[in-house]
């Protein structure tokens, strides 16, 4: 860890960015919310815009915490899978391949074949730590493997752990209701041994949960069955090195999103759970600010997210929107409150943008204004996508974030001499 | 192909950047000219610089295309020689090394060399046709096919067709007349036996061209006999997937010079002919907006080149090219008449300077307006060099536009999730 007694932190409105809106006068929700708090940090800092992959291309969010975090995912990221697998806790190893999955609800068809009815079994809100404990039942197959463990609702994460796996396996999942469960199939030859295990375990896991006490009592209480599990997004453990080393300043996390977390804690960041912050509209967001305070005592670099902005983005919500807008200004109200900018160097700006028109992430650039210790302050007095555009950072990466800090607050290495 | 109702058009005018001219007053011509078309569309647009290829690289029509098209020239471009040949119509197929030509004039000089008394054969104008049917009677050699094809006056191109071929070649051509024509060699061992099958076939092309009728005719009326094909601008067949499965959206192309449209057709673009355009100064400006227009109902993406200001910068004439601005201002005018941005993005900009002073491509940036749907619009109200570089977009690559225009159209596959 470099000797310095400077803090950064970066508050991430997730999904923040986004475009015109015709009921704001054309406005973006961000520039049409008044944010004082958002707008005397800009006059403080030094802003521009921000592509987190490249210029146009829609980035998710774990790519871009990816980026944002140091990590380039053009070299780092290797798919969903595994991060899923991060964020529900599993400890992800060297060589493991993994994968996220559903619990979803198939019946008979015609050929033998599975047809999937419902891939969210009715959106199943109870008991899935029992069907886990049945699932872990099965296995190994073929000398590997199958750790299983259920997330939120209908949602779970699967590691597949043995000698010699690839991870060049298609979806089990049709990604559409009415079509058949797909076999699993192998990409490359290297992949078939893992694909012939995991269609056996698919078919294993789903001759157990069929007859399970949960799915009888589901049965009877007219509720779909969980009755199959279903992986894709397969991929292959990343290798990540710790944060610290690859940064070179010791990092710390407060996120509501578990994807975020599981990374976070495979980084070995210093993880911290919000009392209240529960990733909906009706969050603790400022539970989240106080936290990000509290991880900076421990922590030179902190990222906190507020997810809220991105949920009124894929809601297509604008006036929403704007109001998260409005507890993201509040966070930084809190923030500024606390931080001496003396000493610290406090960064806000988005993940990735998701337009309300668009309800979905699209490649707009995000707004960013960096302010604190060492910045050269610019002329920009509203924090805006127009406004901070005009901003004297022009136009960065996601991966530019962290050498920016790092060498803000005096940790980072001189290339060469 | 992505299924997005929006439309995407790419007006390029050719070589369009420039740099301050003494007799306007220090202005470029696209700045010295009243362009109220571009003009509007930079103030209802997002503005900035574009370099082709890199900041500072001159960069030519060819690989500026590549970049714009989506495809990387430093991944994809493999010379200019099957370029040509793609841009005579000739059907380059994996494996095949291609060539620019020229019909030149040779005379012979001492020691059985071969001297290049006119490397344009008097710029031949007529009859090539028939002299390209004489040439394509020369081999099979050592295995090797070759197929020729005249293009416009002294030019044509020449593919190479067998196994192993390696593009390794130098060229014929000396470049300078007074030169003897310089034998083929061998850059790398594996190019040992097309060096040697070529240097035959332009031995044998020579003898049989020396006594063709139509150079005995030439003799006659006192021109210079088209007496030999110099090969040149070796390089292999370019491994390009095509537009629609590159970009995830379907593309059309309107432009005048047979490069562009050869790679066009190669990328399996929709390409137009619009009437009267002979990418020449009177070309038919207004037709090509037209038929842009037209490709534009089956084509998601279209691109759409104005030769004139390239052919005004190369002819060092600034008065010229001032002209040629006018005339690309009343495409967007046209443009503007028809289309309805709240569905379209419309972007102006060039594929590289071609500045008065310099004669020939410059490395200078260019301006670009991005303007249409999705498009956070800034305050730049005058389309040119220095007023759009005050713009939101700030400074972008060549390779970014596809990007940009994917994400707005909604076609673009995110990164992540």
């Amino acid at each position: 860890m470099g000797r310095s007694s400077y803090r950064a932190l970066i508050l991430i409105g997730d999904g923040l960015g986004d475009r015109p809106v015709a009921e704001f006068d054309g406005q973006t929700p961000l520039e049409a919310q008044p944010t004082p708090n958002l707008d005397a940090l800009a006059a403080m800092g030094e802003c521009g815009l921000m592509d987190p992959i490249g210029v146009g291309v829609p980035a998710g969010s774990d790519t871009a915490h990816f980026a944002m975090l140091g990590y380039d995912p053009h070299k780092y990221y290797t798919g969903r899978g595994p991060l899923e697998a991060l964020g529900v806790g599993l400890e992800v190893q060297k060589g493991d391949i993994g994968f996220r999955c559903n619990f979803s609800t198939v019946k008979p068809g015609p050929k033998g074949r599975l047809i999937v009815t419902d891939r969210r079994a009715g959106r199943i809100k109870t008991r899935t730590d029992e069907l886990a404990r049945t699932i872990n039942g099965v296995g190994p197959i073929d000398g590997i493997q199958f750790i299983f463990r259920e997330s939120v609702e209908h949602r779970g994460a699967l590691i597949m752990r043995g000698e010699g796996l690839n991870d060049g396996l298609t979806d089990a999942d049709p990604h559409k209701e009415g079509q058949p469960v797909r076999p699993v199939r192998a990409k490359r030859p290297e992949a078939r041994r893992a694909a012939a295990a995991l269609n056996t375990w698919i078919a294993e896991v789903h001759k157990l949960l069929q007859h399970d006490p949960v799915n009888q009592e589901r049965r009877k209480q007219r509720k779909r069955p969980a009755n199959i599990v279903l992986p894709r997004g397969c991929g292959v453990a990343p290798h990540l090195p710790p944060f610290k080393e690859h940064t070179n300043a010791s990092g710390g996390l407060v996120v509501e999103v578990g994807l975020i977390k599981g990374l976070g804690r495979f980084l070995r960041m210093n993880v911290l759970d919000a009392p209240g912050a529960n990733g909906s509209y009706d969050t603790d967001h400022l539970s989240l600010a106080r936290t990000a305070l509290e991880a900076l005592r421990k922590s030179q670099i902190v990222l906190c997210n507020l997810k809220a902005p991105d949920l009124a983005g894929h809601d297509g919500n604008a006036e929403k929107k704007r109001e998260t807008v409005a507890k993201l200004d509040e966070m930084v109200g809190v923030l500024l409150g606390s931080l001496d900018l003396g000493k610290t160097v406090l960064v806000v700006t988005g993940d990735h943008s998701t337009p309300v028109s668009v309800k979905d992430h699209s490649g707009d650039p995000l707004p960013i204004t960096i302010a604190g210790h060492g910045v050269r302050a610019d002329d920009v007095r509203e924090f805006g996508e127009r406004p901070c555009a005009q901003g004297n950072l022009a136009r960065i990466r996601g991966t530019d974030i962290m050498p920016i800090l790092t060498n803000l607050i005096g940790v980072a290495e001189k290339f060469g001499a």
